[in-house]
């Protein structure tokens, strides 16, 4: 657990040290090349991510859905670095929708 | 952390407990609904939320960027419970990757 | 011939009708309705028919791959519309690649 | 007007000269390669083009909303091509749709 537990928080401060500002090298990183080239690099991958997991999905490949969805959350965690946002407000939100409220108003929602 | 720490693998214990097998009630939650659909149903979400988040992003808006990448993250957690699949496999494939070979790994990729 | 070769034309003809600034009338038709909520709503739909595609392809389900692709297309001509712009552009736009330069550059193109 | 009609019939006709099964050489021809690699390979460009129409669409670029829908109606075109389909069977559903029935039908459609 406690591996899991903070890989997602280890992995935003690796994003956050990977930005420009920060001295993120793009010679030396994949994620700083990234960065380095503004949003419309990582959120393309976003949209190119999300098509990939559907066709994992579709395929019913474990594996592959499985590296798809870390290839799809490692480019929104891209994003978030970008933005400064962090994932820990992701989490956040999620616990807050899955509370007293949460699943309530969930089941309201039509399926559309 | 320790709220956030969990709130992932709490939120696929709910999720399974919402699938078709493990008698999720279509009529009470929305979950259970779109799992009673079938993938189409939250696949289709996966790409319409991944666009949302594109376009929150695009806007700079801080609070939707956070809101939409929780929608996503969350639909891609119901196909998750859909195959079988755990958050948790998500979070080692990330911190695999994280590992030893990685970041150089990731360095290597060509930016497309 | 004559019917397919004119259908996109008009189309867009009747998709800038529902412009609001044309007197669209948001309550009694679709496209009018979609256009009036601005970008977002019809952004939307094309990361949702686009993904609804796949998902028909990787079923390799002919005829909802031609039904997605119209929805696709349609979506595609709602923002043309929104934005002042004609499917000819588009048209011309892959007539010219087409052309003498068209396939070669193409053909020099990586497939990433 | 008698280019852009035929634009399309004759873009398909050159696509499906791509197809392997007809010779098309993936050493020679973008088409041909991306065809030759099989669906996930021209259907993860359609994700990809997806979100790029709509990030060219939130900058309010017109020049690139036209090359980013070209870019999109290209890769469906080769999905079609390879799935044996015809533009003109996209067209003629876009036509029937817009028949008798079709715009009432979409007026009451939700819009979600």
């Amino acid at each position: 657990m406690t591996d899991t537990a903070t890989v997602l928080a280890r992995l935003a401060d690796t994003l956050e040290s990977r930005l420009p500002a920060n001295g993120g090298d793009p010679a030396a990183s994949y994620t700083a090349k990234l960065l380095s080239r503004g949003p419309d690099a990582f959120l393309k991958k976003i949209g190119e991510e999300a098509t990939e997991l559907v066709m994992a999905a579709k395929d019913n490949a474990p594996d592959r859905i499985v590296a798809e969805t870390a290839d799809l959350w490692f480019h929104c965690m891209v994003a978030l670095a970008h933005y400064g946002l962090r994932p820990e407000q992701v989490l956040q939100e999620l616990a807050r929708r899955e509370g007293t409220s949460g699943l309530a108003e969930k089941a309201s929602r039509p399926v559309n």
